[in-house]
């Protein structure tokens, strides 16, 4: 078993879609679905590359899957290779993470009787983010029936007949040949995003016929050759990518970054050596000059995983499936990371699938970013950056709702605006269901302050902190500030009418978690407002005007952090989840055993609101995430009354995972363990039955936490950090990297 | 002026969307829109199978635009044609209606200014409906700055990275040659309907060389050729779709019936004479076998054209406009009209754009049947049966809501059940708008049962009403008997809770189009019965028992039409459209002269409802339906109250035309040929701005309904008919043909 390798021995067309997903291979600048380069009925290729999204009707926009730059079409004497016609004699499928690599062998036999082995392997370029690469070899066995040579015809295309599923985002601009190489540009329908794919298809060998064929919807690339049994024939495609997000001059970027690659790898030509190349109707014979522009790529993009996996690895010794899981899960956090971009942020399935349309949402901040905070601080940077940006969107907001400073979007896409649909159309019976998140699920605004309060703790950025973060924490507070009431009859500011994190309560009042974490985001502005007072005081007085901070406001942010509802029992520090939550029915669960749907599945979303059933961490995430907050008796209380009573099986993705690292604390392991295996294979064993719609990013950045945050213990302080590490059955050894105020600590943990 | 031409002079890029409506060619079985050949940034191609849908959201199913057939690519010395580059020098495109036939000539300069001239014929055989062809040729100009010859690329395509709109609804299956046949199977991806199409592309001339290039999402044959000044060459594509509506071996039918077509027009090979071939690397020198199916093909449809207009023509002297005009409507209505299927119906954009979804309404009983009962008396059954395929559906229908009989969905498709979305999507600000026609518009069921009366007085067809008639009108009797509800307080039958045909109010009582209508159904249900009984007393037995036609519910058929409620005021003859209608505002129109949109639009769906201001005939739709009920008296004061608060302009396009019907017999002429004349040209003019969608097909139908039962004031009667001209300014002459009792009758109108 190789600790780096997710494999697949067999191939089963029912896990078409999840594994499509689960072998999804990335860069952060764009991922690719791990399709098959010959296609399969009712496959769902997809490339997504970050931030280029197009306008659809109620969810406002998302990610536009851009033409397929994965296919390569193989005929043997005249016989189409498809794993749904003729039969697989051998099959095997790995991606290797540890190289950011996917590889598939096939041993096939056609219907027509012809065996022949295919291996192809695929990146998404770490060195080179607009670089996608394909190396497709075919081998034809020694066989009986095989008389003469085999006539092997493979052929290499951009296809633009592909959407998000259904959907049609692109429209072709133009298409030409520049020399060997071919180029597509198109262009979003509705957004008018350009893009331009660039495609070169080339062989070591020269015996081989080439044929360049120009097509608005599909250009392709077509190598012919006759194969002795025996032999193999491999082919190199390089695709480069550019947007008009990018640079520019779209097409001249992307065709010089082509040739660029093409002249580097070349070698001059062999004497005497020859290939024909055909062209719109006329046949050129050309002298054989070797370009291979495959290995070099390869070991450069090679090169920047294992920089990524000398700061980024999780060692753990003594259980080989978790050490597998957790790097997997590192894995996904990497490729649909952009990595110097903060227009845009992380969607909550990554770039690996159409699910959530790549809108943003407290995913990003509340279980992404502390393994980028950490670890890759950079990107944390750029990703706090980006709801920097959204400020004037998440502003407006506020004031279209009528409140002060910012609010920010449940869903967010490129602007700020509030992208979460009115509504969804129930996959079966077609009928609307109002989603009210945008409009309730209003605790993100909190969630985002104190990850930019979090990101400065931990790393020390102090400039981040004097240009963006602190501008965040005041525009935030403020928005809570104005968002609390007074309430005469408790004396106490309260929050009605909100959906907190657990879903599966709506328009409730005084949701603990929204609450706390609303007086913490006061607390902190006010913190980051003396510390830019006493460091930055130009900045403070700007700031101070620009927002206008005058006395009357601050006043009342002391009265509401001092004042408003925090629903706990003070006695027994157990929180209520919000006013008359312990009220609700109890849930007899056992009545519900061996369900496979969530408990709104089957009780309906009307009904589910009357019992104590929660869909995910709500109470526990707030001792979570503002751990150092809370003493062990306060977790414990809480812990007995909500973790029993939470649909970890169905409910939601984000918390299995980030239960650990209270489990942790309160000496759980084994429940610790459980909760860490479900989040860490959530999509490797596609255990919610929807990973075809794309990886479960929150979870994946909840599994880091876990490992760090919960096994090991780590914790920072000021005078450096700590480790308490609690060992699961067999682990022997835990070792990570992180980094504290711009030092990077190796941490080594053994039994 | 030709009259039967539409003729565009010179390219207006704004007109692009709408003109590609009006430019449809069709034969019922497929229509193509009038997209370019090469292509046009956002146009939207679309050619739509009758019957051949695809599953959508929310508004369930929709015709799936198939595979673009028409694509013909061009390339001059390199240079690509296209209407959006270089100059146009000349421009003229042409509708002939008279053949069915689409022309357009082009003289274009490049950007690199070489200047050719390009004309392009297409048709949609109307002789052999499985076969679209277009004829397509460049013509070199003579041109100082030509030194060699031109480089021609001509390629001609199947294009699978089509939608509607945006929607995908195709996948390719396989794609393969056969002989110098490209074929592509596609598949619908959620319906699984497959469709063939085969592709031939053929020249006279052999000077060229030929390439077959396979493609999955782009099939294409290429022909290059050298093109000296003053020269012309011409190239013919001939496509043939099937699909598994037809046939169960699609692919062996569609080729052998392209194979066919291809033979009979070759002949022998030209000695001496060769072309070259280019298949998949592979270069061949063929005997150049003429081949030219596109002049018999097109010999076929033109006889088949001419045929149908013999019938179909209606003359118009004195005005070439409305010559011109009515034709056109006719035009459309023959194009969208399955001529033999009775599986489906006539979609309300009939099948030249998306709009609708291919959805079949009233529209095609109340608006279009008529024109097809009186000239096509065989389609008209046909669209009859297609509802008496409907009736378990309808009968499903009923049960659900708690009804008895059979009632209509208000827009159906396949399988009859209700495919009205329950909600928009507002196309600018996104927000969903519930739709209530699918639950509340329920008078479709009486004018259903009416147009089959209709039908067989005209017609004499016992046979049909034998077998499909008599059920449909026995069904819908029962329907309304069960729907309506005794008033103990007013003692009468009551229908509460509808939308009338005036959309502007809903959740109305005691509509009087509805309850009239209702009551009619059941009248004519009784006479149906009785003749039936008389007639055919086996079927009439069967029937009885079917339907469990007991005494106890003939009586309540007899009560209800004896006692429900009609809001009419017996004095005056005056209805009174809906129970409280004249306690509605009064809207004061002139505040709103000059307004570009509905009073819906400017209202809002809610205050609109609070005016008597109506979307569209109700009152007089009545009058105009059931003619021969009302006296003059009657349809007067109707016509003095519910004209002058119609929204003529923006409301609905369905009832201009219908309006003429009334106001010839009111004697208002001039009135009639305004109203007229708004139907006839609402999408040669786009008069409502949305032609872009596809035309407006019961507006065609009613034109064809004001010309000859409106201005020739052509009635029948049981001693045959009678007609009483009124003349529009201008009008010499009015001639045409129509059925009666299998009789076809010409009729010639002279001033």
């Amino acid at each position: 078993m190789n600790l780096w390798h997710i494999e697949e021995r067999t191939f089963n067309p029912k896990k078409l879609h999840s594994c499509e997903t689960v072998f999804s291979i990335g860069n952060g600048y764009f991922a690719t679905r791990g399709t098959f380069e010959e296609g399969y009925p009712k496959a769902t290729p997809g490339t997504l590359l970050a931030g280029v999204f197009d306008k659809i009707a109620i969810a406002k926009e998302e990610l536009a899957n851009v033409p397929d730059w994965l296919t390569i079409k193989l005929f043997v004497n005249g016989e189409r290779f498809r794993l749904d016609h003729g039969k697989i004699f051998d099959y095997q499928r790995t991606l290797d993470m540890q190289h950011g690599i996917l590889r598939r062998m096939v041993g096939w036999e056609s219907p027509g009787g012809i065996r022949i082995r295919i291996t192809s392997e695929r990146f998404a370029s770490l060195a080179d983010e607009h670089v996608g690469a394909i190396r497709y070899s075919v081998t034809a066995e020694e066989q009986p029936e095989m008389g003469e040579k085999l006539d092997v015809l493979l052929w290499s295309a951009l296809d633009m007949a592909v959407g998000n599923h259904d959907l049609l985002h692109w429209e072709s601009v133009e298409q030409r040949r520049d020399g060997e190489l071919l180029w597509l540009h198109s262009q979003t329908r509705h957004s008018s995003v350009k893009l331009v794919q660039t495609m070169s298809f080339t062989s070591k060998d020269c015996q081989f016929q080439k044929e360049l064929i120009r097509s608005d919807t599909s250009p392709s690339i077509r190598i012919y050759k006759k194969l002795a049994a025996g032999e193999t024939m491999t082919a190199e495609k390089i695709v480069v990518m550019y947007t008009s997000r990018d640079v520019e001059d779209v097409l001249q970027t992307a065709l010089d970054h082509h040739h660029h690659i093409l002249q580097s790898s070349a070698s001059p030509a062999e004497p005497g050596k020859y290939y024909t190349l055909l062209v719109e109707g006329t046949r050129r014979t050309n002298p054989c000059v070797q370009v291979h522009p495959y290995e070099t790529l390869l070991e450069e993009h090679k090169k920047a995983w294992q920089n990524y996996w000398q700061d980024s690895d999780v060692i753990i010794e003594g259980d080989d499936k978790a050490q597998q899981a957790v790097r997997y899960n590192i894995y996904q956090l990497r490729i649909s990371a952009p990595s110097h971009d903060s227009r845009y942020s992380i969607a909550a399935k990554g770039l690996t699938g159409f699910g959530y349309r790549g809108h943003v949402f407290h995913d990003t901040e509340i279980f992404m970013l502390p393994y980028f905070t950490y670890v890759h601080p950079d990107i944390a940077r750029n990703l706090l950056i980006y709801r920097y940006r959204l400020l004037p969107a998440a502003r407006a907001k506020a004031n279209s709702n009528g409140y002060d400073g910012a609010q920010y979007p449940w869903e967010s896409t490129l602007d700020g605006k509030e992208t979460t649909p009115p509504a969804i159309v129930h996959p079966e019976t077609g009928e609307l269901i109002a989603v009210l998140n945008g409009n309730l699920e209003i605790h993100i605004t909190a969630s985002i302050a104190h990850t930019v309060w979090q990101y400065w703790q931990v790393t020390g950025d102090n400039e981040f902190m004097r240009e963006f973060g602190t501008e965040i924490l005041l525009s935030t507070a403020e928005f809570w500030a104005s968002r609390t009431e007074w309430n005469p009859e408790s004396s106490y500011y309260e929050i009605d009418n909100v959906i907190g994190p657990d879903e599966y309560h709506e328009h409730v009042n005084n949701n603990a978690y929204t609450n706390y974490m609303a007086r913490w985001n006061i607390q902190i502005a006010i913190h980051a407002l003396h510390w830019l007072r006493s460091n930055a005081p130009d900045k403070a007085k700007e700031l101070t005007q620009q927002l206008d901070l005058n006395e009357k406001r601050l006043a009342r942010w002391h009265d509401v952090k001092a004042h408003i509802r925090i629903p706990q029992d003070k006695r027994t520090g157990l929180f209520e989840q919000f006013d008359g939550f312990f009220q609700l029915e109890p849930l007899d669960q056992e009545k519900y055993k061996g369900r496979t749907t969530s408990y709104q599945g089957i009780l309906g979303m009307k009904v589910v609101q009357y019992y104590q059933i929660i869909k995910q961490a709500d109470v526990l995430m707030l001792l979570t995430v503002l751990d150092q907050q809370f003493d062990f008796k306060t977790k414990k209380v809480n812990w007995d009354c909500y973790f029993p009573i939470t649909d970890h099986d169905y409910g939601s993705s984000l918390t299995p995972a980030l239960h650990v690292i209270l489990a942790c604390e309160l000496d759980l392991v084994d429940t610790a363990y459980q909760m860490f295996m479900k989040g860490a294979l959530v999509d490797l064993e596609d255990q919610r039955g929807n990973s075809d719609e794309g990886i479960h990013a929150a979870c994946a950045g909840a599994v880091w936490q876990a490992a760090i945050l919960g096994f090991a213990g780590l914790r920072f302080t000021e005078d450096g950090y700590t480790t308490t590490p609690r060992w699961p059955d067999g682990w022997t050894r835990l070792a990570f990297t992180c980094f504290q105020r711009g030092k990077q600590i190796s941490i080594d943990l053994r039994k």
